[in-house]
């Protein structure tokens, strides 16, 4: 497997992209080549100091960064030489079989949506961000991607989140809500009853590759036996960056706190596995990187301020999402899903 | 000062709202009649059991409850004897200045906007809830009354937002964010850019009663010196209740981590000061209850959950909305906005 890695797509590129590289290369055997495009002076000097002597590793030259502050799309088309842009044309070209990046979101999502262009049977790609959840991890999707959806939207992004849980979370059938303003059907916006209305129609035909489990609220994201939550990306943007800023908040607030006095802090230490514990459990390092599902290609992005863990971890999400298959997963379950069924046939 | 309160309004009704009751009164002093509208028998029952004996405290018998779980708006108009009903009359006859619900939020909002109409220049009601900041309270406005709000909606919501910060929660010039799906201006959907350009005007007319600080994300809410964070009543609702999820799941992992080892309890116990001082700043039980601005009365949403200290508290809220004439400088601030100025009136 090929693997093509924004090496200076990030807040703290290229030194975290080389290092989780390097880490990614030690445990993956199954990666024949990891493309790390960018400017191949900078990363040649990061190479030597993070001591990445991997043969698989490859410096791929790219001259320009899209900055995180830039507009995305609307640099990409300026900076066509731009290390996201040249990482997504090698998929394109067939030589990687992913790309990974932690950049400018905006700007990796347009790179791949024109280049890769969507597989058959999808209008518009979505991304699948992992909300960690009491009974193992939940996908809200969109979470930025496609802004102003259209209810259609949300019903091919309720197969690709299936599909997605299926294959590599290995769940049997995915639970599939939707998100509004409280649980019950008659709750929502003239866009989400739409919605509702086309997963309960999808449901009824017993071709919907998931269980559609209804409207869901903020509490569901983490209690409930839920695989994918749907939303519009902008929705789906900003409940993820709520719920990462609260879980900061609380621990910066809970910090201060400590710092008052000499036995708290001292408690804390006493007690300091289960902070860990719980960072590890809500961090986004070790989920790594969010699928753009429902583009003609893999596309794993990154948080800005990875760090190389989840460099690593989007690395292994990008090599899961290969190896299992998702894309032909989807495209034959979108498939299935409009055949003739065989009544419909002999009727025919 | 006279105050009706839904006495059978919320989850632990009528319990804690008749304790909630009680603590309130012998905290304010300047509280003419406590108003507890609901079945008369149930409440002299837990009148008795709390020992409420103030003379201030009056059952106001309501034979009817609007459930939870009921469509809040049609509920209303079939139980026309309902406490959120008959709560909503009083302050519309003028019985009560202010009406305080825990109970079924579209209930409260259908009663109070159907009954008491909004105020001159206010097409839309909104809820404004606290959100605890590091600079003090950012409120979220509207956090669900309105979930299909127009752009103009929201100037409204930031004029109201912005007039109960100053003289509620004493903050000389406002700031108003936009929240987004990122912090660049161009970024939004077409419902925030329009509300974006109309912000940008009228703080270019030097009319504004706020700074409009501009689009702003999930961190913003915790972390920036932000009074009003503007958003329609959908993303709102949803931002709420997915933050409080989230410090609900934190703080739920955390409980079940320490459990793993008796020297983590032991380390908790001794640092558990830092933990009940961060339940207070985050809880809503201290905010107590969310005004409803821009109805021609006041009317106090308190969270469905509410414990007695959120019912004393949200009673303290309606005491300060009344006191602090937020409806009148509502009226006044959106009037003296549409006023043409002396450079205007001369030419005219």
């Amino acid at each position: 497997m090929k693997i093509a890695l924004d090496a200076m797509g990030g807040d703290n590129a290229p030194h975290v992209t080389v290092l989780g590289a390097r880490n990614a290369l030690k445990l993956y055997a199954d990666i024949d080549k990891l493309f790390l495009v960018g400017d191949a002076h900078a990363l040649e000097k990061e190479m030597a100091e993070c001591k990445l002597t991997d043969p698989r590793a490859v410096i791929t030259h790219a001259p320009e960064v899209v900055g995180m502050d830039e507009s995305g799309a609307k640099t990409l088309r300026r900076k066509k030489k731009s290390s996201i842009s040249i990482a997504t044309d090698m998929v394109k070209s067939g030589e990687a079989d992913a790309v990974v990046s932690a950049g400018n979101t905006g700007a990796a999502v347009a790179a791949a949506t024109v280049k890769l262009r969507t597989l058959k049977g999808v209008d518009r790609a979505g991304i699948a961000s992992a909300i960690p959840n009491e009974h193992g991890i939940c996908q809200i999707l969109d979470a930025g991607a496609n802004p102003e959806a259209k209810p259609q939207h949300l019903i091919t992004y309720a197969v690709m989140g299936a599909v997605y849980a299926k294959n590599v979370l290995g769940v049997d059938v995915p639970r599939v809500g939707l998100m509004s303003n409280g649980e019950e059907d008659e709750k929502g916006t003239t866009f989400t009853k739409e919605t509702f209305a086309l997963l309960k129609h999808l449901q009824s035909t017993g071709r919907a590759p998931f269980e559609f489990v209804g409207n869901v609220e903020g509490h569901d994201l983490f209690e409930s036996k839920l695989d994918v939550v749907l939303c519009d990306g902008f929705t789906g943007n900003i409940i993820l960056k709520s719920c990462e800023a609260t879980a900061k908040a609380m621990s910066k607030w809970l910090k201060l706190e400590f710092k008052r006095s000499p036995f708290r802090i001292m408690g804390a230490a006493i007690a300091r596995g289960a902070f860990k514990a719980v960072k590890k459990k809500s961090s986004y390092e070790y989920v790594g990187g969010s699928p753009l599902l429902g583009v003609n290609g893999v596309c794993i992005i990154g948080h800005g301020s990875s760090s190389a863990l989840a460099i690593q971890n989007a690395i292994r999400v990008a090599r899961e999402t290969v190896s299992l298959k998702v894309n032909p997963h989807i495209e034959e379950t979108l498939a299935a899903m409009h055949r003739p069924s065989e009544d419909e046939a002999a009727n025919a």
